[in-house]
């Protein structure tokens, strides 16, 4: 199993954090996802520790909520100590109505308006991560209005390709994303964030992509980032207080993805930017990271139900389920990989391939490709869709008015709704 | 331009059906969706009207309401005579709600649950749009137990590929949808259809793709059914009543796209329906089409403003707008070409060549690259991006925690809401 919060039970039934998968299919409704509340809890420790045991108490792992955003995943970042990477007056909304302690929220997005840094302002968000100069204008001239000074970090690109999937490459000097160390613009809006009456520039962030196995990519973009703040330092006598690098670290989508150890990657960065500083003469700064699929996306699970099965003889099969991409996106926009389990038929010889295809009357609603399933497989079955937590709830639409799905949070062998189902008076519900 | 309901003002302002698009975007809020009421009822028209005149009074248009769907969207179909092609609980949902007579809704769906397949029956659905035998015996089975007869099309495959995109390539023998000519497998299906006690056999569906821009596929298409047709009348002794040959004709998305006349190629279809129905001697069925981009698209437009612009010397310069893919994953999805304007700056010269980007945290979140706007676009300016009547708003997401936009409707120089945009409270009502 690529996580170990899921295992088979004596009647070949697929258990997700102990509990059977399909009872809480038939319990709750179909199609459902299934968030373990426990691994969410320990993928924030693992974080969390090995932050503070690596780089010091200054250091703090960020919770990057785009991956997936609701009121209850707030309450548990908020007890685990992390602090958030919200991206829009929405999440910052639904922290805010969650509890969340929002000093410790960053605020993200290549594209603020103005609207949106009034409001994040009028909210007590800690940090601004300022994508560019117009937007450090509008945020001097706002928190001027408000009587503030607004911490924020710059978001700066280190200029790498992390070889990842290139809808997620955000590090590159070409990016949509942050002001190029290698155009001279990094150090333009550094010079200007100094300057500003009511900016306080607390340090600089870069991400150079998603789902990202390569220890190297971290290191790199670190002695980057420290490279530009010891420059900085001789040029303009500022000494950087925060850096953040990020996120984060790849998760395991199927059985051929690597398993990561994130404590001793960690580790491995902390060794890199200590001796770093140290060649550099600058002090160690407050460490961030800003993991988000990595914390969510094992701990979440797809259960469907089979509806049609249908072979075509001479060209291929389709298992179809009654979700699909309204659900989860992530094959249609990236071809993206994921496991599929038959979940009451674990022990049965995986031998007829199909295509696992959604209910969308769309060509591209497409689950999986080249899925082996059993030959028993039929109308009524349960699949599951593995490691779903991160970006599919969070994409989800109504396209062909489907209902979006209900999130129901495992923990300690119970159970509990934490997001409900749409009704179709939710479909209309803005409609005049 | 690449629509006539589009012209420009004495101040350089785009007009979108007579009224200043910008103007309408400082009154309602940005971003906006702006459709176009005469133009859908014109484009409706069009089709009624053509489809009247070439295959008789007994022909109708069906709306594919997947395009668009909303209550108002309901309202002006059942008032310009059209049908309406559904395909979830859901939209025959909206359909019930705004009034339309169900038994002109044709149900698609190649996943229909037995929920779904109940609910439809007992909102009157007129008929079911058959995918495949296990589907064929669940109606069959429930209408039994309401004592209902239901009518069905039976959707075929006939094995084209209208060489339009491969995601929305539905004719093909291996598609998810239908079943295959080629294979026996219609066949099979249609004796079925044929001794299940409360199937009414209506007749047969095809849908080879969308965005055709082609009318010889249409002609194959009917070619392909219709000598199917004589083959089942003189195996089986049942004559078809009903065609229906899918939507529906290509829009134009850029200034390449070609201008298609939809009456003349309608006329064209059916002079070779006829001809072939004759060489056969098959009574000319009731003729079906189901439009749906090329009613509602070009009657759709979505006005953003301007935030960030970003000029990377020596790499490429960003447009980022206030909305992204959110609000039209198209580009997303399918690289979908769009035309892209200066709503205030119409008369200046275009020569600054950017991408324009949303804000979502998301390097793929691109609504349009290669694109050629005034060099004095800046902040807080508006833009426009045409044809987005179809497949924007049915498709949006809160990706980001973004509330979804409202749609206005333009009419006879008046203009009205008709879908309210969401609230921060409306994304977060179903979290507990």
């Amino acid at each position: 199993m690529i996580c170990d919060n899921l295992s088979i039970d004596e009647n070949g039934h697929l258990l997700f954090a102990g509990q059977d998968a399909s009872a809480l299919l038939r319990q709750y409704g179909s199609p459902l996802y299934l968030m373990d509340e426990d691994r969410i809890r320990r993928n924030c420790q693992t974080y969390y520790a090995a932050m503070k045991d690596a780089f010091g108490e200054s250091a703090l792992p960020l919770y990057a909520s785009k991956a997936v955003s609701f009121l209850e995943i707030y309450r548990i970042i908020k007890e685990e100590g992390l602090g958030v990477d919200v991206v829009s007056s929405g999440e910052i909304y639904t922290a805010a109505q969650a509890g969340f302690p929002l000093e410790k929220a960053y605020f993200h997005s290549n594209n603020k308006t103005d609207a949106d840094i009034a409001f994040a302002l009028e909210q007590g968000v800690g940090y601004f991560v300022v994508d560019n100069e117009e937007e450090l204008f509008a945020i001097d001239r706002i928190a001027g209005a408000q009587n503030k000074t607004q911490k924020v970090l710059l978001r700066l690109t280190p200029g790498i390709d992390p070889h990842t999937y290139e809808a997620i490459n955000t590090g590159r000097v070409d990016s949509k994303f942050g002001s190029a160390i290698e155009t001279g613009q990094a150090e333009e809006i550094t010079s200007l964030a100094l300057k500003l009456p009511h900016i306080d520039l607390a340090g600089f962030h870069c991400h150079v992509g998603s789902q990202v196995f390569d220890s190297d990519t971290f290191l790199r973009s670190a002695e980057i980032m420290l490279d530009f703040s010891a420059a900085i330092r001789d040029r303009y006598g500022y000494t950087v207080r925060e850096l953040d690098l990020g996120g984060g670290y790849g998760v395991r989508y199927t059985e051929k993805d690597p398993v990561i150890d994130i404590a001793a990657n960690i580790h491995g960065v902390a060794k890199a930017v200590k001796a770093k500083c140290a060649a550099l003469k600058l002090p160690l700064p407050a460490m961030r990271l800003e993991p988000g699929r990595s914390i969510v996306a094992d701990a979440g699970l797809t259960l469907y139900t089979v509806g049609t099965i249908k072979k075509i003889p001479g060209y291929k099969n389709y298992v179809s389920v009654d979700g699909g991409m309204t659900d989860n996106p992530r094959f249609a926009l990236y071809n993206a990989s994921y496991t599929v389990l038959a979940a009451e038929k674990m022990n049965e010889e995986k031998n007829f391939l199909c295509s696992v295809v959604g209910r969308c009357c769309e060509s591209g609603d497409i689950l999986q490709e080249q899925v082996l399933l059993p030959a028993s497989i039929r109308r009524g079955d349960v699949l599951a869709v593995l490691t779903t937590g991160a970006y599919n709830y969070s994409m989800a639409s109504n396209y062909n008015r489907i209902p979006r799905l209900p999130i129901v949070m495992l923990k300690g062998g119970q159970n509990r709704l934490v997001v409900r189902r749409e009704s179709f008076e939710d479909l209309v519900r803005n409609d005049l």
